[in-house]
């Protein structure tokens, strides 16, 4: 089975940032800085998982799950992650678009047969 | 420059469905199932547009947009779609999460040079 696994954040409320784009051609730099951004917000206060994947036909999502408002704002006022959106407006995206949201109910599911010990759903 | 473009849902508030997923292994009759349900959803009443991708490492994700909890109800219960999402526990899923969240605010991007007239951001 795969090693890819959605997130899981905690029991809601929490908070969703989605994070549609498609980019522009060539890297110019971009696959990097990502990386450098997932690693940065994985260690933000109140960061929760993300789900990123980009497929053949160009669009990109990133979900990243936050514990509440408060630590969305301080993640978009850090430095680099502010310096990057700059560099995504001037080079990297052709369109995005972002949503905030607060997460109000949660469902999971993982095949019985996909593992020892099945994780029961939160809810469903 | 790509024909693809990030749904942009008129001004929140709004809800969202984000449905991050696995796959398993062979297609199952999914390919054809899901475009029948994007098709569906993107009748149902309340229907604000869909994000959707999959990446080459195997995760998927999909994000509807809803114009209120009771439109996402009403496409939850709607028959087609409940047996479609029997059939995704049976056969088409190793794991999925799905989160069901109010967008509070929104913003979008489109490089002034990717179109002859440029959509202005909602709030940047």
């Amino acid at each position: 089975m795969s090693e890819i696994e959605p997130a899981r954040p905690p029991s809601p409320p929490y908070y969703a940032v989605i994070f549609t784009s498609v980019r522009t051609d060539g890297d110019n730099g971009y696959e990097q800085r990502a990386e450098e951004m997932l690693r940065l917000a994985a260690g933000q206060p109140g960061f929760l998982g993300v789900d990123s994947t980009r497929g053949a036909e160009g669009l990109g999502i990133t979900v990243s799950y936050w514990r509440d408002e408060e630590s969305i704002k301080a993640w978009r006022d850090q430095a680099d992650h502010a310096r990057a959106r700059a560099d995504g407006r001037a080079h990297w995206y052709s369109s995005y678009a972002l949503h905030v949201a607060r997460v109000e109910r949660s469902y999971d599911f993982t095949r019985a047969d996909a593992r020892s010990s099945d994780i029961p759903g939160r809810g469903i």
